[in-house]
Formats: structure tokens, sequence, C-alpha cells
């Protein structure tokens, strides 16, 4: 498996037990389930995957699990950003030794880089322990409050960086995303970060997108993808739409963890999620289920929770 | 001329004189160029002209002049909005008695409503006073601070603000977007407020948009548009990178300022901008033009500035 | 009444009658309730007095009634500010006709001065027009958004506006605080806008302080003030802490809305608070007036609300 | 050593070598300059000290180091936060187990807590696990968007963190500080954050105060704690403004590196900083020698650097 990644990427969960031990196990379901909605390629220990709540050990672990399941049959893309740059670098080279497919990493966020130039400082050590892997930044402003030009990041890291791919682009400015795309005549990948706008980024030209919610309603994608591709701009956005719903819906209850009960439904077990975010009460678990069960957008038929 | 507001919709600079005093003259050289680029709706008083900047008497003259010079060819929308209530209202009795085709309103932003109930009560009285003008809310969060739900906003105020027809949306947030396009069966107008990603906002629905780069390169958005109606995607994007470019390029020399001075490079002068927003030097103005000359975007040749 | 600007000054509520409209008549028991405070300087139409909802012949009125009523006894300063900088200098210009004992004006908020240069250039008119009165610069970034550094403004200001007296500070900075107050050995009036921090305030050397809470609890202040000046912290402290509670229950309705809610407690009508500034119920008054009659800090006993 | 923490308190930095890894030997120097300057307690692996930079195995080996270098003379406070729960707990372990005077955690910053109850529920298992050491919260918002009361932590947290005494308040909000210093009767130390407002947080009540700061420039604090102790407020404020002037410079070169490098001039090598942060050029450093040389706030004269 090489090659840029391209099409539908869901961003893993990262499973834990009850007790909020890792439970690498759990990684096999996610991949059946990810199989049986026709995925071949996944990101993995992101913010979705809930990166900086993990140990370093932890996410050497999770890397291996993964490794192990895709057999060759699935991408595996190994997040490795961390604030310690020398834990980024540490996961980097066993991400290479373990046969990953891709290495990203995003910007530390205690302390921010200031420029593109200190961006690429941190960045370009950690790529170089994984050479040859492709080296995706993985940007979230959102997230880590760093917000510099993504377009003058390619042009400037392009000669500094050899084996930089692309990026993940979790940012909601569409002017960057459309300068990233066009830039070196499309020669670096541009995953789309915003499942809920994928037919804009579909738009805008974007080959490949990396979201939470293509591990759980990959169907509905799918169907954006196939109308857009057939130039039924109408359908793409009224699938669009149910993906808004299913996205908006998860949110009131805090998305992140209202998302790994919505896996629970689906049969795929990945446990609690780690403090400082909350986990829904049994209570909000069933008030989820009733308002998700009626939507047209998953693999399977979501099972009620206990 | 009745009906929603649709297409191209410039939002109109406000000419001043040297000294800076309100040149209503200078309309007749804006809505000439708009004409010739085949324009038949504008949007005056916004933040493209610099309504914070103006006094109510000079809001006033300014919409007469635009009403004289339309002269029922054109559509005109007059943007009312303002931190007094009382001013918003008195300025949208005007509009009404002066023959508008709509007026449009933004939140007050030094006192900012805290709900969206806050936003109804400020607005419901100036539609009131506008009726049967249709009324839009203009929302630019970037420049007022006030981030309230569009959504929430129009299912809410339907029932309260019989008049309502639709957001001016000068809003980054897509998902928002989708879901006000798709309200009540696309019942509202939703005019799309950033130029520089027109095409994400067709994919996604809209059918109208007002913005300042209307006034001065109507052409590449027509070409933009046209693509996109035939299904050419590609074309559409390479169209709308060009201008990326040119916004872009305005931004660098403070864009507002920069608009300004170039709308007397198309022979239309619209004088300085008011303070606190500063002017460009007469060195600055001549780079500007080195930089934009060669773009095709333009209505008509650039002049030299003196 | 000539001289610096020093003490407590309370910036004033705007009357309004029941359905809104000015009620310049309601200054006349406000002013009442000062003296008896022992007041002697008031800052009007400011934040406190809804500034930004008033028009332009409304803040005239309110000054002309201010000046009426203080007859010499007290100093009115007026504030002037506005967006539109021609609508603050014929503010500056009336306020310097009627006899104000000084001006101050905010920054532009819709359209902000991006350098400390734009914002002088948005001044230096305005002071001039009120000439030979003394200009104050009311910073209050956490209104307007503009956060330019206060320090930089008087050392470029000084020589370009020079009936530049000082600055209204409500501002959290305290580094950029004791610049200022140390600035030119002292020679600029800084008058302190956190009520609820006034001790800390003082021990920085501030000689004067503007706030809204002084119309109202001018009592407490003013044994902070002894208590300060003869050494005692402990005790500042302990009063200060009443302000600090008083506050913070008037905040967790709304502050303003129920400050003015409070004044009518008093004995002291303001009326109701313009949109987009919601007023409290009947119910909240209530629960307000249960909460605060207890408090040590008011000049009068409390009237419980109808 | 025991009981609370009080004085002067310096956030210590972690020492490199030249290639950027850990010189735990480097500790030994800056303990000599901290005695020299007659400090007493540090905390350690804080913000100063990069934590965010530091892999789990260089914080214990640095909090051993300091542990050692200590030998009962100092209270060593070790920082144990991390945004992975675990590693904070480890870390907490460890601090226990060898021996440190108390332990401070952060609050996770990439995911953040929503509510004071989330931040307990993130918080109570690291201070349970160093029990029987005090536990400090470090609310430093300004580093990591988490803007929680404190107030109210500390009222939900009595109950729930047996162990807690206290704050390191790196927040500029002096409401929360004064309520924070009054709760419970001043039961719970407040380390005030700010050293440059170090004057007004003492008027407010403050016993001690952890800050970068006091490692290179502990004179003109001891001369500010000593002017306020007699009541000389107008000396304590002079010596502040030295605070003041040194920290702004420092601020220009970029302050956490700038400091670094003026700890070499104080003859104590501390190294490198880390990336993103960036080191000054030899030309910045001259410089800021010559800035910094002729302040009387140094406890040794500064050497130039090569």
């Amino acid at each position: 498996m090489s090659g840029p990644l391209t099409g539908l990427i869901p961003a893993t969960y990262t499973p834990f037990l009850a007790d909020g031990r890792l439970n690498v196990e759990g990684v096999d379901a996610q991949a059946e389930l990810l199989r049986e909605s026709g995925i071949d390629s996944v990101f993995i220990g992101g913010t979705t995957g809930e990166c900086a709540s993990l140990s370093v050990a932890e996410r050497k672990a999770l890397a291996e699990r993964w490794i192990q399941v895709a057999k060759g049959t699935m991408r595996v893309a190994v997040h490795v950003g961390a604030n310690c740059q020398g834990d980024a670098i540490e996961l980097a080279s066993h991400a290479r030794q373990i046969g990953a497919a891709a290495v990203a990493a995003l910007a530390p966020n205690y302390f921010k880089p200031a420029t593109v130039e200190d961006l690429i400082v941190f960045c370009a050590p950690i790529a170089a322990e994984a050479d040859p892997l492709p080296f995706y930044f993985y940007d979230i402003p959102g997230m880590t409050g760093v917000r510099l030009s993504m377009s003058a990041f390619l042009r400037a890291a392009k000669h500094r960086i050899p084996t930089l791919a692309g990026l993940k682009f979790s940012n909601t400015d569409l002017v960057e995303l459309q300068e990233c795309v066009r830039f070196d005549d499309g020669g670096f990948d541009v995953l789309f970060g915003s499942d809920e706008c994928l037919v804009a980024g579909l738009c805008l030209g974007v080959k490949g997108a990396v979201g939470s919610s293509y591990n759980f309603a990959a169907p509905v994608y799918q169907r954006i993808q196939a109308a857009f591709d057939r130039g039924d701009l109408a359908t793409a956005r009224a699938e669009q739409a149910k993906s808004v719903l299913l996205i908006k819906t998860l949110a009131e209850f805090g998305y992140l963890a209202a998302s790994k009960a919505l896996m629970a439904m689906l049969g795929v077990d990945c446990g609690p999620i780690r403090p400082p975010l909350r986990n829904l009460s049994k209570e909000e678990r069933g008030t989820l289920w009733e308002r998700l069960a009626p939507l047209d957008v998953f693999p399977r038929k979501l099972c009620r929770p206990e």
C-alpha cells in the first residue's frame, strides 16, 4: 500500500477499557466496520483518537495494533505530533519501523510557533526521522490556536522537508484551502477536515478527506461523492444535509464523547472518553439513540444502549 | 423592480471629496460602471460603503442619489443598520419613502445582543418601519463580534418579522450557510458574502451574492457563474483563483482603502477613505497598479494613478 | 470648575421614559443623589450612559441638561466618541459651547484603528474642536476590541494633541497602567476604570477613577479611599470585597440593566435600558433587591421594587 | 522544609546542552544563584521550565536533580501537569517518592475542561497520587486557553481534593484574585504570577509569588517587598517600574528565550530554548546585554555574551 492518501479516511477512535486503560484489542472491531464500509485508509492517533490524552507508550501500542490488523490491506497514517519535539521524533521513528503508510504531526500548542519558519524548524526533524514515509502537516487551528498560512507553509517547507506530502486541513479558511489545492499544480495532498462541508471541499478540488464521521457514517459520504462525481449537486447537498444533522446532533451532547457512544451503538465498543472530556450519562445515551436511530446515514442498524 | 435579490450584487463604495466630505455626485459614475458590467442590483451603505463612518444625514443623501440614478433600472437595497436603534428606524423609514427595493440591518456591535431573541427585539421595529420592503439581516460576525446562529435566527424570526426575506451572510460558517439555504425549503434568500469563495457558495446552493469585488471585477465572477452553470467546476475554480489573487493583493495594502484606489484606476473616483482607516500613499498606489494591471479580471483597462 | 479630574467620578446613566424615549428631566434626581454622596465630577454619555444607543441629538440634549443641573457645582466631562468622526466632532463642538469641563472619546469600533498613529488621526480633530477643553482618550478594549498600547499613545499623542489631559483607562492591563501613570512624571491623568479593583489602582498610583458603581455605592469606595490614605490596606481590602460582591451580583442579572434597576431602588428612576440589552423582569428585580438590600455599600436604603 | 509556599518563588529554567539535550548538572549553578539571592523555595518544570517541551523521563530527571541539590535547604515544588492525565499521575507519584515539597498541575489544554467539575475530575487523581504533598492548581489561561473561575474551583474542590493547598495564579483577573485570597478566611495560598505587577498583588493580600524574573532579578523584588512592608508605596512603585522595564525589554526579544540568554549573562548557563520557541541570534544577545547592563535589578554584574 503506497501512494497518496485519497478518498474518505476515518480519523479513528482510541479504544479504552471501562476503567480507562488502553484496549488495543478494540482496534479489530473498528477495522472490521471500516472494511465493511469500503474504507481502505485510516488516520490514527489524531484528535479523534485523543492523542493528547495518551502516553507515548500507548501511542506506540495503538499504532502497532493497527498495522497488524491492517495487514497490508489498509493504509495506516500515524499521527505522531506532540508538544515535546523529542516525543514526536520518537513516535515518527517507531511509525517508520512498524510499517506505517505515512506520518502526520500537528503544531505544538502550549508553546506555539510564531512564524512559518518556527513551524518548519519544529516539523523538519520529525519528518526526517520518518523518512521515507510521506509527511503531512496537520493544521487544526481551532484546537491548537496556531494560525499560520498553510499556503505560505507549503511554499517554504517544500524545499526544507523533502518528504512533505501535504496537509490535513482542519481549518475553515477556504481561501487558504484553494491556494493549497492549487499550489505546485496540485502537487500536494490537501486532506479536507470538515466532514459537514465535504461537498464544498470537493467543489474546491480536494481529493481526500480525513474525519471522524467517516468511521460511523461512511455511506452518506459515499453518496455525496458519487453524486458529486456525476455532477448532481442537488443530491450531494441533500445528502450533506443529513451529515450536518448527524454532526449537530452529536455536538449537542459533546461531539467526541457522543460519537464514541455512537460507535458502541454500531457494535464497536471504543469505551469511555478520557478526562478532561466527559462521558455521556446513561440517560443521555438513550436520548442520543432515539435522535440518531431514524437517520439514514449509518452502515449498520444502531443497537439501543443498555 | 421587485422580487428577491439574486445574482451578483455589488456592495457599493461611498464617494467622498478629497477633503472627506460626502460627494453624492460620485454615485453616477459608479452606477455607469455597474451597468456596463451587467449589474442590476446594488447594496448601498454597508461595510464597503463605510456605513459606520457616515452620519445619518449623509446616509439619507447617499440613498436618495442612488434611487435617482437607478431610475427603476436597478434594484437598490439600502443598509440601515446602526448601533442606535432609533437611527436605524429613521433610516428604514426614509428608505421606504424614497422607493428602495429592500432594507438590511446588521447587529449592533458596541452593546451586543446576547441571544437570538435580543437580536429579534432589536431588528423587528426596524423591519416594521420599512414594511412592505423586504428585510434582510446582515450577519457579519468578523466585524460586529456578534456570533449567533443564523439558522436559529431564521426559525425564530420567521414569525416575528413578517417582512423577513433573508440574510446577507458574511460569515465563514458553511454549516450554518447550508442550514439557512435549506431552511423552509429554500424560502429565504441567503446572499453569500465571501466573494473569494463564490464557487463554494454556489455549490452549497446560494442564488445571490453581495460583495465589494463585484464593483470592480464583475467579469471574473460572471465567468465563475457561467462555468458553474454548465457544470465545469475546473474552469470555475481557475477563475476563482484569479479572484483570490486579486483580493489577497488588495488586502496587503488594506483591503477597503486599496479597493477605493482601484475604483479610481477604473475611472470611478470614490475619493479617500475616512478615518480610522488609512489611505494608500502615492507610492503604494503606484505599486498596487503594477500588481493589478496584468490581472484578467476587470471590466475596463486600469489607468495608472497620477 | 477647572483643573484635572480626580477622585470618584461616576459614569452616569442616561434616563429614559418607560417607552424608551430620552427623559432629560431624569438627570436632576441623579445629580441630587450624587451631591448627597459627596461627588463633584461626572462623566456623562459613556458606556454606562448607553452612548452607542443614543442619537446625536439625544446626546446633545443630555449634555445640556447635565450642564444646567450642575450649575458650576459639578465638573461635567462629556463623552463625545462615535464611530463617525464627524458626529464626534459635532458633539465636541457642542460640549465646548455649552461649558463642559472636559471631553473624552473612545476608539471607533466597527472600523478599527490598526495603529496608534491611526488612532491619533482619528482623535486629533475631535480634541481640536473642543479646544481649550481637556481631552481624555477613553480606552475600553473589552467593548471596542481596539487593543493599542496606551503608553505608546501618550508618547506619540503628547505632541500631536495639545489638549490631551489623560486617559479613562478601562483596561485590565496593569503594566500599561503603571507606565501611563509614570509617563512624563505623572503629567497625565489616568482615570481608573475598574471599580472592583480600585484598591489596586490606588496602590499603583491613580488619582481618579471613573465608573458606574460610584453612582450607587459611593460610600464603600470613599471608605476604601480613606483606609488607603491612612495606610490601612486590610480595611481597604475588606471594603473592596463588598464592592466585588455588589458588582458580581449585578453581573449575574446583566450588569448594566441590573444597575439601572438598582438606581430605581435608590429612588432615582433612570427607566429601562435600550435594545439590544435586555431589561430585568419583575421577578428578577425582586430577587435582585433581596440579594442587594443587606449589603452595606449604598448611600440610601433600597426601596423594594413594585 | 514544610508549610505553605510563601515569599518569592522562582519558576526555574530547564538547563539544556548546546545540542538541546537535558543538562541536569546545570541545575547546580541555578541553585547557587538563588541561594545567593536569598531564595528558599523553587517551582520547577513549569512554563518557564519548558514543561511542554520535555519528555516524562526528562521531567523526572530534572526533579531528582533539584531535590538532590536542594538537600533540604530549599522547598522544591514540582510541576507535574500534562495533557495526558496518566503522565501527570506518574509524575505526581515520582515527586512524592523523591521528597518534593509540593506538586502543582495546570489544566490540559488540547482537550479542555469545559467546567470546574471537569477540571476537578482531571486534577483529583493527580493530587491523590501525590498525597500527602500539598497540591496547587496552576491557573494560566493565557497559555492554556482554559478560563474557569478560580474562586468557584476553590469552593468546589475544597471538599474533593483533600490536599488542595492553593493556586498558582498566572491570570490577570484581579477580581478573581481578591476572591481567592479571601476565600475560607485566607485558608488557601494564592501564589501571584504577574511579576511585573507584584506591588498590586501585595496590596490585594497575596503572601507568595511564583515567577521567572525572581531567578535573575530577586533584588528588585525584595526591595518592593521591603518598601511595601514599611508602607512606602512610592518606593515600591518606583522599584516595580524597574521590573516593568526589565520585563518589557526581555519581551521585545521573545521573553523566554531572552531570559535564558540573560541567565547566561549572570554566569548560569541554561543553554538554548527548545523548538518551537526561537533562540536569540548572537547580535540580539549583544543588543540585549547593552539594554540590560545598566539596569539596577540584578544580583550579579552581567557578563557580556561572547
